[in-house]
């Protein structure tokens, strides 16, 4: 093909053209595309430069407790997933919900440990939490040009949530975590928020960032306010259990009327998150979400579910013994106290105790530290100075905080609290 | 709550409601969801009643290599996963594109296999093919409400493409692949539909449903076409070197300018279905299309990539040798020579020869059989006398036809084609 088509007036009459001559550039390639990704920019800001010292990194970035390994993996991992391997019967297509006896699995699991009864139909199995996230804000959020629809999610938020939902057209609403509640929902604003187009109340408990553990009673207020407007709630409990100060409840347990759907999976209290296994879980005690039920059926047909061999060693798995949870537990709780105990020590930072999950939001004080422009620009230098890497507020919706990932060993959550008395010591205003 | 809430005329005033008294019902659940599944209520209808013959069922409705086992996987699916369990450092978060040692092992592959060079930047893991459709149609289809796309499909369709596309508010044009022309697809349609709005051309080979494997000149006048619109291919290329008929050309080894998004995958070639293992390779000789290659970054984190302990393996599955694969080959082959010699023996029913995939398409000749009103009528027939599950071609858009998975041991493709002459003979207009 010629770069450049001449078309002369006899071309033109001859096709009907009206036009005088011209040059016609031939097409070039121009491929547009859909890439926004907020957060990856922050995090690109803060680790531009890489750190002045010579201190050993410590990435606490993601909440990943294989990282510096925390605990060993439950044992039967490693040895239902062999004998899966070994039987070369699991290598196949399995339904998209995931097989019979991988959702029975997940349905006894959550009446031995939540004491909420589910049907397997109920069940449906996911590529983690993060794919379970996809697949029920599909199902909920129609694409549509004609009608307005929302979601109520809580802030400081994972930042996921957004992510997943821009493309669908649904607005995001935002109510407040408040941290003088012991971070606790601002339920006026859910109430307040909630209207015809509000098709679901997102609910993360325990919470990633905040590292908080709901009581019943506050559970039971957000279920009211859900049962008055009539909108289910998605109950992200992927750290469901991991809770040291007070009993988790799983919010299902609670409800006698709304439909709640639950997401959990191996990712946090199974310390298999490279694994990618998650499900959702459709307590509906009203009978009144089988269209909820139904679409998550044809939707887990778009993918399938998790490897065919995970998904054969998943009943062995989930009978992991509460021992070997409470060894976790037991970690993840001493960090807990390591890190609240060095942050009450350090002027300027503050937190709230963390109860659950693998996190702890640590706010900034700005009088105290006036020469950063806010939690970015905090993160940035504690990484150029200290080699600690911690996602600032900013990627959570929480501009003045900093979150610390509690899932390291304990050494590590103690020289973090080292680096980080140095670091604010030298920053402090005078 | 009291289920009615009864507003008088002076509650009204003091609100400033103008109304007259009313009784305004509580609200109901309505729960509004999206599950549109065609196919699903298709084969719903084939399967409806229980087959009513004594003979046992042989379902061809999956293109599963695995379910009636055509042979034992690859040895190093078994060794090399076994080995990354042990080692228990695999069970991590990695990188949402993969990690950079699992997609060195695809670049490897694909330099090995196809003689195409990648950069590892240029590959992303992903949950299947299934995923990875779902990935690079979310990259090139951004929602828009002003601006009008659409996306060129071969005709009969992997029915996949069309249910992910759904949502996009995307345009699908059919090209048809012409069995006369040993199913190649209408060149003359492909120039006719690409148009400003053209994002992707779809191009599937070897070919589900058809069964074909196209020539090298076949496959440089379609990027001949692309090249001339600045239309980039999407090559699904999950049947890869799965031909006996010719030599498998990679679309992406002709190219020199149109970019080529090529799929791929474990579950066919490598016999692995279930372990849900695909990836996107990008082939872009001009360097126009580094928008993709940052979107497919982007959408990548939304769920991360396959098992990070399969990734572990992958290097060491990759590197099956030649030998494993062509005695997979061989039973394909064989599978596919039977059952032609079968349906040729058959009156009224007639197919192309397949050279590739794991698949025929067999024609129903109306006049033969004009007791079934269409390929539906015919399957289900089929399905209840004889206990054959075939995919009827109404799930291809391929009305007249219905297609037989080649990937079973050669006893059972022999039984099906005794079964499908009896059936056949039964039914025969006199």
């Amino acid at each position: 093909m010629p770069d450049i088509q001449l078309i002369t007036s006899q071309d033109a009459l001859l096709n009907g053209h009206q036009h005088h001559p011209r040059l016609k550039p031939a097409k070039t390639w121009n491929i547009r595309t859909n890439s926004r990704n907020p957060i990856r920019s922050t995090l690109a800001s803060v680790t531009s430069a890489p750190p002045s010292t010579t201190k050993t990194l410590i990435n606490l970035g993601l909440g990943d407790p294989t990282h510096y390994p925390l605990h060993p993996p439950p044992p039967a991992s490693i040895t239902a997933t062999r004998e899966a391997l070994d039987g070369q019967r699991h290598n196949g297509y399995v339904p998209g919900v995931g097989t019979s006896a991988a959702r029975k699995a997940v349905a006894d699991y959550h009446q031995r440990w939540d004491s909420v009864q589910y049907h397997e139909d109920s069940i449906v199995l996911t590529h983690g939490v993060g794919q379970a996230l996809d697949l029920i804000f599909s199902v909920l959020f129609p694409p549509s040009h004609f009608e307005r629809t929302n979601i109520l999610l809580p802030r400081p938020v994972f930042a996921q949530y957004p992510t997943l939902l821009s493309n669908l057209g649904v607005e995001v609403r935002f109510y407040d975590c408040i941290e003088e509640n012991n971070w606790e929902a601002d339920l006026a604003a859910i109430e307040r928020m909630c209207d015809e187009g509000t098709r679901a109340i997102m609910v993360t408990n325990p919470s990633n960032p905040c590292g908080t553990n709901f009581s019943a009673s506050h559970l039971r207020a957000i279920l009211a306010i859900a049962d008055r407007h009539k909108v289910p709630i998605i109950a992200d409990e992927i750290y469901g259990h991991i809770t040291w100060s007070g009993p988790f409840i799983p919010l299902a347990s609670l409800s006698d009327t709304v439909p709640i759907i639950t997401l959990s999976g191996l990712s946090k209290r199974f310390l298999l998150p490279g694994w990618r296994f998650g499900w959702i879980a459709l307590h509906d005690p009203l009978h009144v979400a089988g269209s909820v039920k139904e679409g998550m059926a044809v939707w887990a047909n778009r993918f399938f579910g998790p490897s065919s061999v995970a998904q054969a060693a998943l009943p062995a798995i989930l009978e992991t013994p509460a021992e070997w949870h409470n060894e976790v537990l037991a970690k993840i709780k001493l960090n807990a106290e390591i890190m609240h105990e060095a942050i009450k020590r350090i002027p300027g930072l503050s937190c709230t105790p963390p109860a659950g999950a693998l996190y702890m939001l640590v706010r900034i004080d700005p009088d105290t530290f006036p020469k950063f422009h806010g939690d970015v620009d905090f993160c940035t230098a504690l990484y150029r100075e200290e080699a600690v890497f911690v996602l600032p507020g900013e990627c959570f919706e929480a501009s003045g905080y900093f979150r610390i990932v509690l899932a390291s060993p304990a050494d590590v959550m103690g020289e973090v609290g080292v680096r980080l008395a140095e670091f604010c010591n030298r920053h402090r205003r005078e």
